[in-house]
């Protein structure tokens, strides 16, 4: 085959010369792929479907309810038109969820310290990012599952920070150094806001510790105001416990959050076949329900209060009872979801990407593109867990993270599409090229202007003939991943704080990240 | 989590049990996944994008035609309304492609030797296979590519004659070690026919092999008109050379195919930015071009004989010039074609789920998933490349070969799609779950009536916990698929010959496998 012209940072450059030109970003009306692309082009519900989820969540909610809601909870809610029944289940009439939807907020932006990273989920624009939480994290060069740390949760934030394909930062794993479950949640904010300029998403384990987090964040804001005029931090809240409770504590912790000006995402994570119907409609449907009353709660504290509505349901093995997310009826229970949320027109998100391998290697890769890229194409706003997940949610690996970044971007050109217009479909190109040229396109004005703009290069995904993979000395997947994590660990991070903040803020917390 | 009640096949049992119990397969109301799902969820062409796709493929055969069809080709078709030009180029009036899309053979069954591996085409049914041609053979435990032979060939074909999600066998790779034209094609032939008795595709080197090979093949049918009856080899003829040009001697073989009644894969195989346009749009419309001048020269030698529409846009690295398989633009090329194929309502195929990856790594399993699972949402009717192949098609796998039928499993999961019906809906179990019951459906009779049919387990993908893992000494994947292609290739095959027939193979011709 007849060799194009080699740019610079081509083959013949080798890894340094990459690394360099990846270095220099292409600027934004060049890249191929870009935060917030519009996908929809794939609808596993037909609009009759889509109807009968809906109206069967909304049977679920009239009939059913949910148990469990704190007192705040009732009292906010009766007086937003639910009703509480003998049984304690707080029920909601169809005029109270179509209200709520009429009202709530439906253009979302999040927001993030360096607003180039702002994400806006209107429409169905995609997002992927990581979320958690992991309890180990995977060494790959040992084959070795260890406790996750904070200074491992630091480093996946300052990792996911240089990666064009990860936008958002919800935190991955759990710093299981730290005991005081006070000083995880405030060590988990400082470590993953030192770690990058995206909008993050975490978590509180108890009501009482929001104030304390929510003055680590006006700190790092720079104040109260300027914190809630762009928000940066997201409340993971896993409002309920499948099926149809109310998660009490998480729920007066989302009162907190709405107070404080957090967004929230109501996060309702059952398990299909286990504590949600095992079918893919009936785990949907039981999710959309919960979300539903999620959204009523919220407004009913804070009209127009931003809210994701975050169905995640998850599979699971019903050989063994064990969560399963790397399979096919996740990636479908995900997309499902995404239609959903465009049903409601609401900003949404669901997991995706996550695999039950326990190591970064050909499972995991087919399992986190099977649900990435079919959420990608279902227009899931906010794709969580999408790289680095491994052991069902139980493992994070920053070397999968990293190769994450690779298979996100192939996804995302997904995402884009197919372009129709008479330039792309070059009839004209073809009459010169057939009729009086060379035979090929390989040197035509429009592909070689076209070379950056309609293709994503791989970063560390290897394309070389079997030839020059051998005189490379057979590269290894593994090996970069952990080379490159190396490098990126060794650059200072852009994103840490001012040190005249630091030292406040360990004036003011204890932070066990040195 | 509470444990599920196990099946005799549950993690307890072990690996050999679990090997029983596959080897005791579901009956086939019981598989939640078969040949031939409806897919055509994913759409990412527009009825209008179609449309145009369409307008520009007739403008290029009106305007531009194809060059270098054999002179019986071209008084076939300017007999039929094609237009030989001053400049040697056969062109093809709208009338002429109109005619044929009318009264071409639309719908097809491709037999095999046992019927129950029979594949029908028709509307957006998917089918996996293997196809070629690799010239390397990929040995995992080496991590090296050495010439592949005749037993390697053989060999995938026995493979794949075992795996439930490879539902045909287009010969994969290159006899590398037989180094006579003739006996090459007699015996490729025979090492795909000894080893599997699902729809076998192949090519011919001359044309004047395919006298040969059809003596053999009416041999191994028991007599030409029982071959005749149902043909169990299409000829994967590469009868063009983008940009369209016919390839003269292809062309040629092609009409003694049709003559012997031999299905015909009408396989256009551009590489975008090199062979045709390099926008998306640009290489279907080509593609689309040269498979309608295909199936206008198919059916101007023989009304409606079966052909498929071969349809297969490949990616280039525009760095290099190097021809890339693994790409988010190779998917997308392969799903838009799968659209064309049934805008026109033809049987159609196209390539997916090859890798660039040369090992079957991580960059492997999210590359072939990718083109996969696209191509199977799209709803086309035979993904070629679809298990074992790497290095840009130069390489084939045997062990990979066996993690594809995994692979694919859980893309035909989600080709299967979301039921919604009142059943799967679940109302009724989220009631008495939550107002009744222990708050949880693993026991439901519901649960537990669907627990096979509606869930796709993995053969060597991994989904124990951590803990599991480790105390079962952290099993690697690729050792397993090592380990599961011995015991494959250990257990005598169910496609071999009778000995009389193979004795009469043998005397008739040189058959280089022992």
């Amino acid at each position: 085959m007849t060799a194009m012209p080699r740019r610079s940072a081509g083959r013949s450059g080798g890894r340094a010369a990459r690394v360099a030109a990846r270095a220099a970003a292409l600027s934004d009306d060049m890249r191929p792929i870009r935060p917030g692309m519009t996908g929809g082009q794939y609808r596993p519900l037909t609009d009759m479907q889509m109807a009968r989820i809906h109206e069967t969540a909304l049977a679920a909610l009239e009939e059913i309810g949910l148990a469990d809601a704190p007192q705040s909870g009732i009292d906010a809610m009766t007086a937003a038109g639910a009703v509480l029944g003998d049984d304690g289940r707080l029920r909601f009439p169809r005029s109270l969820v179509e209200d709520t939807l009429a009202k709530c907020c439906k253009n979302l932006t999040l927001f993030s310290r360096d607003q180039r990273h702002d994400l806006d989920l209107g429409g169905s624009k995609v997002h992927y990012g990581t979320a958690g939480a992991a309890v180990h994290m995977v060494d790959v060069d040992g084959r070795n599952y260890r406790e996750s740390t904070l200074q491992d949760l630091h480093d996946a934030s300052r990792i996911a920070n240089t990666l064009d394909n990860i936008h958002f930062v919800q935190r991955p794993m759990v710093a299981r150094d730290i005991t005081n479950n006070l000083e995880m949640d405030l060590n988990t904010i400082y470590a993953c806001c030192a770690g990058t300029t995206k909008n993050i998403g975490t978590s509180f384990s108890d009501p009482s510790h929001v104030e304390d987090c929510l003055e680590m964040l006006y700190m790092i804001a720079g104040g109260e105001d300027k914190w809630r005029e762009r928000p940066f931090v997201t409340n993971s809240n896993c409002f309920v416990v499948p099926p149809l409770r109310f998660a009490t504590e998480s729920c007066e912790t989302m009162e907190i959050c709405i107070k404080g000006g957090m967004p929230v995402l109501l996060l309702a994570a059952c398990m299909a076949g286990a504590t949600a119907p095992s079918t893919i409609a009936g785990a949907i449907a039981q999710t959309v329900a919960e979300c539903l009353a999620g959204l009523v709660y919220v407004n009913a504290i804070k009209p127009g209060h931003p809210a994701i509505f975050g169905t995640w349901p998850f599979g699971l093995d019903l050989r063994t009872g064990a969560m399963s997310v790397g399979s096919g009826e996740q990636a479908l229970l995900s997309a499902g979801c995404a239609q959903m949320h465009q049903y409601y027109g609401l900003p949404g998100g669901a997991a995706g990407g996550a695999s039950d391998s326990k190591l970064p290697d050909m499972q995991a890769g087919w399992e986190q593109m099977c649900s990435n890229v079919m959420a990608g194409l279902s227009g899931l706003n906010m794709v969580y867990e999408a790289a680095g997940m491994h052991a069902s949610l139980l493992g994070f690996c920053h070397e999968s993270l990293i190769l994450g970044d690779d298979l996100i971007g192939q996804a995302q050109r997904c995402v884009r599409g197919i372009e129709v217009d008479d330039e792309t479909l070059a009839l004209d190109q073809m009459r010169e090229v057939c009729l009086n040229g060379p035979s090929h396109y390989l040197g035509t004005d429009a592909t070689l202007s076209r070379m950056q703009t309609d293709h994503v290069y791989p970063f560390l995904g290897d394309r070389t003939s079997p030839k020059e993979w051998e005189e490379k000395s057979k590269p290894d997947l593994l090996k970069n991943a952990v080379a490159r994590k190396e490098e990126i660990l060794a650059t200072p991070s852009e994103a840490r704080f001012d040190p005249a903040l630091d030292a406040a803020l360990r004036a003011r917390f204890n932070i066990h990240l040195s």
